[in-house]
């Protein structure tokens, strides 16, 4: 894409409340766009990102057996009142309204209550099980404290996944394969090695269930980790006991603030008894069935990578989430060659943003793609021209290298 | 896909105040779940066909140069407040709610406030200017009453384009092309030769505005259609004036019922006037930045095609916007192959609806795969295997054929 039709244009100062980093730097490349506290809209650059770590979860998730639908926001309250969560001191995060004649409507913060009566229509016998159903779509969340730029928001894209298994053993065997798709999910979108599987508290579901934590200090989270068994407890929940019983040494553990950037949650037959998710077993005994689900919101793993790959000039992203893979610059003398390079490398299918404006001054470009963070900067000026080559700099290296122009494809693939 | 795998399954009857054929044959099919009057999930066949629908549009958007972004559906009441809309009023579908602070908040029925709001940060110069910007978003509309299935409803997702231009002449020539686009979209989707340009009223914002319909007798619409210039007029705004201004011949013009399945509204100056989006000209002279909007619903599109292309037995899918490409059936005697047939064809990139289920009958699954509608169908048996063969029928047409085994990928691309 060219840069000079792009519409966003990097900002240098935010003049607003926004303390996180992941704000600051996401609001000043044009990322994203503030709306209201705790709302936020995706612009091109953002959109790209949240497409690229979308992708990733669902290729996943499709891996898993999963299958993908679209539930509707608006909620019928009499479907949740089944499972007593209409009930604003039950869930209390509801945003409600009225129909034009006055009967009440919600909008969904999450999906359990509406798809467990959907899936009514489909699941009668055991030979209908396991089931897995994900989807990528809104919650709306009437928080009272918006918080940590993109990661507390009132209206955010969430995937969640809901398994329906014939019993807690079947649902158990699905459960840890959804939490290693999870953590390979995390180390593709680049935050592998800061991401821990947390024992944490189960809610009003299940006596526990697992979050995954990624170590930052803009965490709202405290997790004591196991670094080399590659494990962590929730501060919440972290007795001696639990301790024993997942065989971890105290002594192995540090304390450290960490991010949610998943979960994963035994749902047990709540909401299949209180909805009447019925099947029949091969002795066609009647019996609820035993569902799970499984969150990631594509928006707070953004918001976490931007807080864990930054320096003072900007964001770093790490490959397979970036908006592009190349950020093509010129220099003085460089113009009629780098039109050719961004031609080509678009033939090869390289997603790459070229600055090809040309009212902005060689250390204005520099400083925007830094603060953008594309992983791989591509130079082009009369000395690498001299060379037959562009000066190539990784975000994350100081190093540069001189790169034939004809290997620069190749070089970036 | 294995259609055992698949969770839904064909339902035999609707019982329900579901009159719409659309709403009927897609509730049937398993591409949709009805969860109030007016509000519909989306289930895997049918998210199939919405993204096929939204991946025409995108291309043809982008190839306008239309940039996509997404904005937040949670609004701020003083944003519409600068052009009036906030009122119940003068936008009547609005779904208000409250934050937990007690402050109000909308949910957007359309976008023209909060994008011109932000586009002030990036338009400031002619040099900014033109600019297009789209998305695919979620509206909620509080209509008083829901109905033709999943053509009117409270909650859809809309493709809407906005054009930024700095006076009239450009914004015109944009116009035109758009709409141009509009017919490239309807003529892929498989009702071009249906589809009428059509000439109607602008509303609030302008004279005149362009709606593109398709004939259809489950449309709410009535216009007159100049089949051979290919050219209509709604019924509201049919004047002998307008018929001679746009040099039609009154004898020429027929009248029929249709669905709009698509409209584009010059805004002129409204909204950049109201929320402050200005520019400066050449010469130093701030303007306020000229409007056009551009609307698709890719639901409703998707109801259309269902609504022109159906028989007594189901649905009948135009190729680039069915969930499937082929429907793979065996019969008696046929199953190992079938396995072969089916493994092969996933290879080859086709995508495939494989009916592997073994306790069907011949009937049920002939009766599900015309229900579902597929374009083309593949019949495995005893029979074609003696020839080395499978018998191939295309969904809209009664004649059988005899394929090569080795030939059907082929035969299919």
């Amino acid at each position: 894409m060219r840069q000079s039709q792009l519409f966003t244009k990097t900002i240098k100062e935010i003049k607003s409340d926004e303390s996180s980093v992941n704000a600051q730097l996401l609001l000043r490349g044009g990322f994203i766009h503030k709306e209201m506290a705790g709302v936020y809209s995706f612009l091109p650059l953002g959109l790209r990102v949240i497409n690229k770590i979308i992708g990733i979860i669902r290729e996943e998730m499709n891996a898993l057996g999963g299958q993908e639908l679209f539930l509707a926001s608006l909620q019928d309250p009499e479907v949740w009142k089944k499972s007593g969560r209409w009930d604003d001191k039950v869930l209390d995060v509801w945003f409600k309204s009225k129909f034009a004649n006055e009967s009440e409507v919600g909008f969904a913060s999450t999906h359990e209550e509406p798809l467990a009566a959907l899936m009514r229509n489909y699941i009668s016998s055991y030979r209908d099980l396991p089931k897995y159903v994900y989807q990528f779509q809104t919650k709306f969340r009437n928080e009272l404290r918006a918080k940590s730029g993109i990661m507390r928001v009132r209206e955010f894209i969430m995937k969640d996944l809901y398994s329906f298994s014939r019993d807690e053993k079947e649902f158990r065997e699905f459960y840890e394969k959804c939490a290693e798709a999870y953590m390979k999910i995390f180390s593709r979108a680049g935050i592998g090695e800061l991401t821990f599987r947390t024992f944490a508290s189960g809610g009003s579901f299940s006596k526990f269930s697992d979050e995954f934590q990624t170590i930052s200090n803009a965490g709202e989270d405290t997790i004591f980790v196991d670094k080399k068994k590659k494990i962590a407890i929730n501060k919440e929940v972290c007795s001696d006991e639990v301790i024993a019983d997942l065989k971890i040494k105290k002594e192995d553990l540090i304390e450290e603030k960490a991010i949610e950037v998943g979960n994963i949650f035994p749902l047990g037959t709540k909401y299949s008894e209180a909805l009447g998710l019925n099947f029949k077993d091969e002795k066609g005994n009647s019996k609820p069935v035993v569902m799970g689900c499984y969150g990631i919101g594509p928006g707070r793993l953004m918001g976490t990578i931007v807080e864990v790959y930054h320096d003072e000039k900007g964001i770093i992203w790490p490959k397979e989430v970036a908006p592009f893979a190349a950020h093509l610059i010129f220099l003085k003398g460089g113009e009629n060659v780098a039109e050719k390079i961004y031609e080509g490398l678009e033939k090869e299918g390289i997603e790459i943003l070229y600055d090809d404006r040309d009212d902005k001054t060689a250390g204005e470009k520099f400083t925007d793609c830094d603060l953008i963070g594309i992983p791989t900067r591509i130079v082009l000026s009369e000395r690498t021209l001299k060379e037959n080559s562009v000066e190539i700099k990784e975000r994350n290296s100081k190093e540069t290298k001189l790169v034939k122009i004809n290997e620069i494809a190749k070089y970036i693939k």
